[in-house]
């Protein structure tokens, strides 16, 4: 197995340059609102299931870049407008003061939207110079139909319209395979569909990804019940709060564990015939549920 | 000449069904947010103009029609957040009440988002079967570098700031050639490249788009000061109120005219070269104009 704190630490930064240069500061408002977000940390977690989906199929690196910076910037936009006070209200995130906080809800609106279409100028771009363009508008295409109506948006509506009420599991499911599930299942189709995979491959995959957005998902419900907003850069709780039917209000903490473990176990499953190359999307999988279940692995 | 107001209403009355189909009811209340704003009426001026240049060319509707309705999605979704209450405040859109106040902001959010998001995923979707993929590419690049931070966004992020300001007529116009301007040319330039122009027809549409799209806004600033809501489909005088520098506030009402005049002379001149196909983007400038103007064509 590969060092996965390091190989995430060394991926993230390459996508700070990387984004950092998709999106030069050009002294307007917008723009500056734009970076705030986008350059603000995080965990980078798409762009590099992009870049690793990528490597496991054997990719030049350079053609899966603008594609690892277009699902970021999607990803971005989307916390900049749930964080607005007409959605989840939220005032921090990645420790810092939110986009409206910082900027009014006006600007953090027009910087969200900004985000989400610089994402898909920066893969049209590159599409233009991909040496096979039916794999680059295949790629645009898998990621437009994750982030909209019918996924990451549509998540996001039902997530809201769910506050206050007594969804089931197959309910919460169904949301965070779409708010969170979607855009993460796409950022890894698409760095296995950049590189040329075989439809076997990228149903394996498919499969891997699915798993892994719902123990992302899983994991993130067990922080926010039971991290403190330093561990978080979120407020604590916030979710209960709202009255949001989060995974660990319907299983408890422990059932919720539990659960991200199955789901970090059928993910690794999925790709257990795709060799060494695919050690780095093992690591993620082990990574991101052992956030909440170092005991179990 | 061409009839034109029957060219219009024809043309109209196709992309309301194109629309329709291109985003059928699912049930969902983000689809039924985003068709209530889609589908309530307007002039459908963007997309009858990318046909317009595209049929200026010679070109297969069937090709030109995703990326119409593509560039009517954006229009939409960005008079969905304009109209919010973070942003210009308007209540009244189309005659109709403002989708944050038929919804609520959350869901207004979210429609726009989604419709964004749609207007990709069909250009990108009708791309994979278009006969020349780098003409695809091309177009979508070409309305996503018109849409975002340097474009359509950026104008509007400006616009909000300049309000209460005394920009002058080279400012406001810098303004007003991204925030309406960009995506009406976006919409000329990817007609004429779906179509396969020549660079030199391209270039001659571009001038046209340009021209054609400031006096757009001029007459709009003209019918805002002048018409009552019953005409405009808006409250009247909003952007009076809002301390918004216009050209009516910089020209008086007289000099926006004749400045709407010159712009229109120059599309047509642009265009001039065209042939007979080119009389709906002659007929529309001269229409566009002529709602303020009839007394001097």
């Amino acid at each position: 197995m590969i060092d996965i704190r390091s190989y995430l630490k060394e991926r993230a930064t390459f996508i700070e340059g990387a984004l950092d240069e998709a999106l030069p500061a050009d002294g307007t408002a917008v723009v500056e609102a734009m970076r705030y977000s986008l350059l603000g940390g995080g965990k980078r977690i798409r762009p590099i299931l992009l870049l690793a989906a990528g490597d496991t199929v054997g990719c030049d690196s350079d053609l899966l870049v603008p594609y690892a910076c277009g699902v970021e910037m999607i990803h971005t936009y989307s916390l900049i407008h749930d964080d607005l006070p007409a959605m989840d209200d939220d005032e921090l995130r990645r420790g810092r003061p939110a986009s409206h906080v910082r900027y009014g809800d006006a600007l953090a609106i027009l910087a969200g939207d900004a985000l989400l279409t610089e994402a898909f100028s920066s893969m049209a771009v590159a599409a233009t110079s991909h040496p096979d363009l039916s794999v680059a508008i295949a790629a645009i295409r898998e990621i437009a139909l994750a982030s909209g109506a019918r996924g990451m948006v549509g998540g996001q509506a039902d997530d809201i319209a769910a506050e206050g009420t007594d969804a089931d599991l197959a309910a919460v499911e169904s949301i965070h395979a779409r708010k969170t599930g979607a855009l993460l299942r796409a950022s890894v189709r698409a760095g296995g569909i950049l590189a040329g995979a075989s439809d076997e491959v990228v149903g394996c995959l498919t499969r891997y990804a699915g798993n892994l957005g719902l123990a992302f998902q899983v994991v993130d419900d067990v922080l926010d019940a039971t991290a403190s907003s330093e561990t978080t850069g979120k407020a604590e709780g916030r979710d209960e709060v709202r009255g949001k039917r989060t995974y660990t209000a319907i299983l408890g903490v422990e059932g919720a564990v539990q659960r991200a473990v199955e789901l970090r176990d059928v993910a690794l499953g999925s790709v257990q015939s795709l060799g060494a190359a695919a050690d780095p999307l093992r690591g993620i999988a082990e990574f991101v549920v052992g956030r909440v279940a170092r005991a179990s692995r």
